[in-house]
């Protein structure tokens, strides 16, 4: 990446001048209209801030493989449940600018929710079976307001690709359906589960945990190492491999399950025998933060 | 028209090949593209076929102010009820398709039922507030089906304009409140009700009626006019308005009340006293057959 960047910008003072700050539609939509003209193939990061090495790497490979990249930071109300961290999610933005500075991206771009979602806003768009599941079935409303927003976003911002983690492995399920679904011409690039050196996936609710949580944290990562390890020694039970994953996150106190799916990868319908490629997903709650994780297996 | 129709193709024979014929998503897509990089403004004119002047008075604006129009036809099952005609809705494409000679239309689209809703087909955009009225409340998941196809449509054909008209009032608010709300680039030209002689609003389902009940048919309209003039006299009360109305209805007895509404022509909110600008909407069943029709009124 940096090697593209510097052959865009050799100075510091300059680096600093290559990330343009765009808060109204208006003028994202301008700016992605003379990118279109000039035949630019634009990719697309969308976050909601609180930047970390996860949402790096989607920037990198947008970087990469796009002529120019737009990340937008948006804390998005509608894919928030009423009890659920809207109000506390962090919003850490000046760290963000500062982060985003090296990364080589080309547009921040920083909606205000009244633009957003003005007064009357009433249009939501629901992909329906396969939200039925996993998160979808555990935070009513979620995919609902994530598929929204998103289109909104693809429809401003009009990218060619546009970039989500692994991590999120449902909504990135979704988000391809959407765009199959609505006969978008966006190519979904999914990457994989940045973690910490613990093995923690990365993600801006971390930073919730206190120091004890942030201990029992590490139960999410070790249980898939260790389902991974019995399928590989044969175990093809998906009760037997849930018993297991259960076992090891309860031995927390402050740990509590919220679900944990062995499932097809593309629909989430729960599977009773490992018999092929399967998802594993898990979504616990440490303390107040909820947490997620998953990892594919194959029971081959 | 006919003179700007004459000036692209002065020979009958010309004319007839005027009119291209796309039945692929992926060739719709590509012709749109083209379209875009010779920098046309493309007109978009959505239908089920089975063409009246109704549909004619959408394409004639197209054609006057577009470099290019595409008119779809497709029959398109998400919008029709379990118990509804989509089975036995008149598809007549051969004399749609000659009429369309005429229109300077470049491109009809005919969309493959399975290939706009392939198995597996699952994500759907719905317009919430405004369709809980009127037709929305008496046609559940109609709405939904339409801004569902129509979305789809605009994604496929990529217009700069798309044209519907009045006699489906709720239906051409509806269609703004999506284009607004999705943040698309598209802008929606509403065209007043084409009326037979004696005053039935046209529409492909007109044909279904027997003598008789096209003799009843024409209550609607009459029952508008009725209204208006009484409005004009200074009647202000929505109810005794209303009532008026529904006497005229059923002095016929193949015609049934579906609903009356007085509301508010953006929202549809129902209106007690008729102080601003209102529309009177009707859906009547006359035999098997369920008419709309509507006007403006001024409180004044």
């Amino acid at each position: 990446m940096k090697t593209t960047y510097l052959d865009r910008s050799p100075t510091p003072s300059k680096r600093t001048k290559t990330l343009l700050t765009i808060t109204s539609i208006k003028e994202m939509k301008a700016w992605a209209r003379r990118g279109h003209e000039e035949g630019k193939v634009i990719g697309f990061v969308p976050t909601m801030g609180c930047l970390h090495e996860g949402h790096l790497s989607l920037l990198k490979e947008s970087v990469a493989t796009c002529d120019a990249t737009v990340v937008s930071i948006f804390v998005n109300p509608t894919q928030f449940g009423p009890n659920e961290d809207f109000g506390s999610y962090p919003r850490t933005l000046e760290a963000d600018r500062k982060t985003l500075m090296s990364t080589g991206a080309d547009v921040l771009f920083l909606p205000r929710q009244d633009s957003l979602y003005p007064d009357g806003f009433q249009t939501y768009v629901q992909v329906e079976e396969k939200t039925g599941y996993l998160c979808g079935k555990t935070r009513p409303g979620f995919f609902r307001g994530v598929t929204t927003v998103v289109l909104k976003l693809f429809n401003i911002i009009n990218p060619h690709k546009a970039f989500f983690g692994e991590k999120d492995r449902q909504q990135l399920e979704v988000i391809r359906t959407l765009v199959q679904d609505l006969n978008l011409d966006i190519t979904i690039v999914g990457k994989p589960i940045v973690r910490e050196t613990d093995g923690l996936a990365m993600s801006s609710r971390n930073r919730y945990l206190s120091k004890s949580e942030r201990d029992s944290a590490r139960a999410l990562s070790q249980a898939l190492d260790l389902a991974r390890n019995q399928i590989e020694r044969g175990e093809r039970s998906a009760e037997s491999i849930r018993k297991e994953i259960r076992r090891i996150i309860e031995e927390h106190k402050d740990a509590e399950v919220d679900y944990i799916s062995i499932c097809d990868p593309e629909n989430f319908t729960e599977q009773k025998k490992i018999t092929s490629r399967a998802l594993i997903a898990l979504a616990v709650r440490v303390g107040k933060t909820r947490l997620i994780d998953n990892c594919f297996v194959e029971g081959v």
